[in-house]
This record gives structure tokens, C-alpha cells and sequence, in this order.
């Protein structure tokens, strides 16, 4: 899976994402980059609105379990089933989330389980950041991948 | 506040909101309605991205404490510190959220706290809902407010 092809995955099935102006920066098994800039994300307080961010990091999480499975040829749908965010500073520009598996060596076991059960979670992390900036919010999103039929 | 302009104000305010199509059903200081409609807020599965049930439950939220302190007739910065979401079923069709304090008994020492420290912390939680359907989801968000400077 590619930047492009993400991106154009995620604007032709979750139009929000085209609202935002969500860009794929980065996509890979390890990790997924994207960004969207203030301006149709922005709040009363001229800052990221929290559900902005919490959409991008949920985008961000959904994109690495997809660009995954893809890469293992595995075919399911992926619920979320729990998130949270931490919000330690206010974004104030273009904002980025990078999504990453929280335990790497839970990965096969993942896999193991779905293809024995049909059912399997796992946890997906995100940090978000603006341009330049530290980090300013983490999102922790809980995902079920539930085998889809032939 | 009433819910024609709490939904002026957030069209204004927080683009993203008309993005998504929201509309203002019930604005008392008790509770604060907010729905959408699936449309703009779906997935690649045909029920509603987690972000957008996220970004509503965050405006129901948002929403229900601005008209608090309005009705007090403080001036405070609303800051999400923390939010958290359970999803416990799919939502296919128009959603609804609603959002309340989680123990209205901590209402007066929070603004005993506003007034004292110029900042409190209170939680409100918000259920999501499908037309004529049960509770498809939780949400929990950690607000600070902080007194606005005259």
C-alpha cells in the first residue's frame, strides 16, 4: 500500500477524511504518517478541535492494521473496539499522527488467533504532533479483525 | 443557549461540524442532544467512521459545558484533557449523542474551584445511539476550564 493508494482508499470510504484534508505522508508495515492542516480541523480557540485529532489518530491506526493485514494477504474487517486520548498541548498548525503497533511481538500471535478463531485484537498507538513541534496528544485505539468471508 | 444557536456557534466556530452535518436537537443545562446523519460520516464498512462518532460525542460534550458556564455566566477556555470511548455496536444510520455531567454533584465545587484557582477540571460522559436503537456507545472526556482573562 502506498501513500496514494491509502489516501485515495481512505477519501473514496470515509469522506471525513476528505473534509479534513488528510494527506498520507508516510505507509509502511512499521508505521503510518498522515496530516491534515488547521484550517477545516480548526476550533473556537483557533486550535486542532479534539475530534479532529482524534479522527486522524483513529485513521492513522485503522491505515497501519490494514496496510498489515494487506501485507500478509489476510482479508478482514476491522472494528475499533475502544480508544483514548491524552491531549498534553494544544496543536496550533499543520498536524501529523504516527501510528504504530504498541507491542511489535504481539504481532504474530495476532495473526495465529485470526486465523484460528476468525476473530483476533490488537492494540494500535498514536502520537500527534504539529510541524516542528513535540508531541502534543496520544491516542491508544483497542482494533478487532474479524476474518472476512470468502 | 438554545439549539438553533449552540449549532450557529459551532458551524462558525469549528468547521468540521458542518462537515459532518450536525445538527442541535436539545440544549439545557442538563443535557445536550447533538445528531448526524450517516452520509458524511460513514465508512468503508457502511456504518459510521469511529472518528466522526468520536468528534460528535466531543461536541455533545463540549457543548453541554459551554452552556453550564453560560447559565452561570462565567467566562472560561474550554481544554479537553482526556476523552475515552467504548464501542460496543455499530452505528449504520442517523446517530445521536448525549451528553451529561458524570457526577452532577461535583458541579458547585467545580466552579468553587474556577473561581478560587482560575481553572477546575470536570468530567462529562456522553451515550451515542441509533435511531430507535440502544446505546452503541460511551464516551468519557476530562474537560479543564480555565478563567478567561477580562
Amino acid at each position: 500500500v502506498s501513500p496514494d493508494q491509502l489516501q485515495e482508499y481512505l477519501y473514496a470510504q470515509i469522506p471525513l477524511s476528505q473534509a479534513m484534508a488528510v494527506r498520507a505522508v508516510a505507509v509502511d508495515v512499521e508505521t503510518v504518517v498522515l496530516t491534515a492542516p488547521l484550517q477545516p480541523n480548526i476550533n473556537h480557540q483557533r486550535t486542532v478541535f479534539g475530534g479532529s485529532a482524534c479522527a486522524l489518530a483513529t485513521l492513522a491506526a485503522w491505515g497501519l492494521l490494514y496496510t498489515r493485514l494487506q501485507s500478509e494477504q489476510k482479508r478482514a474487517d476491522l472494528v475499533i473496539q475502544r480508544n483514548s486520548m491524552e491531549f498534553e498541548r494544544p496543536l496550533a498548525g499543520r498536524f501529523f499522527a504516527r501510528a504504530e503497533l504498541d507491542d511489535p511481538q504481539r504481532w504474530s500471535q495476532f495473526l495465529d488467533t485470526l486465523d484460528r478463531r476468525g476473530k483476533a485484537r490488537i492494540r494500535i498507538v498514536a502520537r500527534l504532533w504539529q510541524e516542528e513541534r513535540e508531541i502534543a496528544a496520544r491516542f491508544s485505539g483497542d482494533f478487532v479483525a474479524v476474518q472476512a468471508r470468502r
